[in-house]
């Protein structure tokens, strides 16, 4: 057998990218999607007791509960649900990558995972990270995904990804609603990078064409929106639902996500949480998890001025001529006419010190993606859009 | 095509079983090898700057730069190496699940990946968690390796895992160096549980003998050793060494660990870790583990108590008739006689609330694992067991 060199057994997946965190300050940071509002004021107090003085301090030198301890247990109270409901993992990030390996598991699925073509661009990344198959169902001209979500003839599914996938020949177009069970179905809700939001009909549609496989919603952006799924998951086994403290909770930099779902999976998730890493949130992650939660008027306050800015700067981009779907999220995917013109508006703005987001991929290169600021930050963006148009003219 | 029932898609691996966390106070705890010492007193002025009127208390809401920024830094000065051969996870159990995929790409390697049969047992969970196939090298009966590592006809491999270790068959005993290129090594040292550290030779002997694989050395324990194979990570490209901040750096509840290795073998890390969640560290594990690298004298005085602690105790446990190897980590694997003893000990000092480590396996379960606490810690274990010793008479 001919000796292979040692660098020929490195990973090559292709991983995501995730926007620049920009070192230089002064910039209106637009493009992660984060709160422009600080943490509930409790999250700075639950910190004060692990610092200099605080009756915590020396705690750092113990493990962290491994399940994510009272983190958990405040979670399930939030949502009505029981402990054994609730699984706790470093962002939503993570529940997710775990929850595609503990639900999809690639040796035992039948066919591939669905997903959106326009989605979550982290999706087929864990896919191959895992070696699970999948294929995407194109969302109409706006953006909108049959129910049915590739488990009906009209909405057939438009690519596999590889020769894994099985049965991948022969079947555009003629698929029967479950013939093909898929291996598993991921929807973003609302979706990224479009903003929309889909409502309970929807996803009981999936649900209902999907009973032989996870249906993982992914909730990142939720606390923005009209519809939670967290309460189908008590009438559904099968489903599966991912949040995030990183944009409602303002608590990006915490690192804390969750999921919530029937005992059965959550076991799952936790098994594959083992075979991973034993403790991936810390004390420090658990404290300011509990506080923020504690804080819900506060939140929801910051929620509702998000979604005002939202609402009041789309229809200022409208006004401008811009392409602006309806958005249930923290930002706005706004159509520039051409990928020529959004990556001359993306420069233009950088230009002007404002970091939006800008993805070169198949039928969303013609955007950018903004992320809702203050009031300011956005009478900025405003107003630079402005002077771009007025430069073009 | 029969449809499966949806529970049939879930992974089903056996899960790495890490020591209890226990919700009752009072217990002595040496069962998971946390520090007694409490984390550098810089670590709680850290956290201050985060807290109530503190300097960073909004810095929460934005994400953590992606590759540990000040603390990838840091620890590069720290080890005098480029911070493009420093990877920062979230604990050295990441950095070490990542290394599996990340150096040890199933598609790619063509032999198993080699290490010892008494060892950290998460390595063959994050071989089954990404399909990694493993075999595994007999130490001695007092638990040392030949340094060939299985490269050698004298200490061939004693076990394959599975089908998809290639050429399981008939290489027992008749195996010449390289001949069939391993996957990979992973070599932990000073080893789990035996607390045995070995030298350089043995390190530089590893890696003469296999050059077309990545050989991971794992540290956990290195805080406490004579050892450290990070400044053969220069002379060695295909060389990873993981480190943790949990035991050494009493912030086993932070969560943070690290490796140093190449720049080609860092980026393949960080493409891993990049395809499973973008951002494991937050701001909080970059400033505490950035404050506990710049109080070194803080940490020498602690390690070298522990150290002290360790020898006295492995000294006196002899006395009593127990068979202790020399330790150089801050734990002592105290062979019991059989494994009835070894069980009946656990139970009684669990009975006087101490809290010891059982690995009810082949080779090891006539032993306690037995994390070096603080000399009261010690002492009263030594008198549970001198009276464990009187009740048997």
């Amino acid at each position: 057998m001919t000796q292979k060199h040692w660098e020929e057994n490195l990973y090559r997946g292709k991983p995501y990218v995730s926007g620049e965190q920009p070192k230089t300050a002064g910039l209106i940071k637009l493009n992660t999607n984060e709160n422009p509002y600080p943490p509930a004021p409790g999250v700075a107090r639950a910190l004060a007791a692990f610092a200099e003085g605080g009756a915590n301090a020396a705690r750092l030198r113990l493990y962290p509960p491994a399940d994510g301890g009272a983190l958990r247990e405040a979670l399930a109270a939030y949502h009505g649900v029981g402990s054994e409901n609730v699984f706790v993992g470093n962002g939503s990030d993570e529940a997710l990558a775990l929850a595609f390996r503990a639900c999809f598991d690639p040796s035992r699925i039948q066919g591939p995972v669905r997903f959106a073509d326009v989605t979550y661009s982290f999706y087929p990344v864990w896919c191959a990270f895992f070696g699970i198959p999948y294929e995407t169902v194109a969302l109409d001209a706006g953006f909108r995904a049959d129910a049915a979500f590739g488990g009906r003839q009209d909405a057939a599914p438009t690519s596999v990804c590889d020769a894994n996938a099985a049965d991948g020949d022969g079947r555009g177009g003629i698929l029967p609603p479950d013939a093909v069970p898929a291996g598993g179905v991921v929807v973003c809700n609302p979706n990224a990078p479009t903003g929309i939001g889909e409502d309970e009909g929807f996803v009981r549609e999936i649900l209902n064409n999907h009973s032989s496989c996870v249906v993982v919603v992914d909730e990142a952006y939720a606390d923005f929106a009209a519809f939670s799924a967290i309460p189908l998951t008590r009438e559904y086994p099968n489903l599966l639902v991912t949040r995030s403290f990183s944009k409602g909770r303002s608590l990006a930099g915490l690192r804390v996500g969750y999921a919530v779902g029937s005992a059965a999976v959550i076991r799952a998730l936790l098994a594959a949480k083992d075979s991973y890493n034993s403790y991936p949130v810390g004390h420090l992650e658990i404290a300011c998890g509990v506080a923020a939660l504690e804080d819900e008027a506060y939140y929801r306050e910051t929620a509702g001025r998000v979604a005002k800015t939202r609402d009041e700067t789309a229809a200022a981009l409208r006004g401008l001529g811009y392409d602006v779907p309806d958005s249930q999220a923290n930002f706005l995917f706004v159509g520039c006419g051409s990928r020529e013109r959004a990556q001359r508006l993306f420069a233009f703005l950088r230009e002007g010190a404002i970091l939006v987001r800008y993805f070169d991929k198949p039928r969303i290169d013609d955007r950018l993606r903004i992320s809702v600021g203050t009031d300011e930050d956005m009478a900025a963006l405003l107003a630079r859009m402005a002077a771009f148009g007025a430069e073009e003219r």
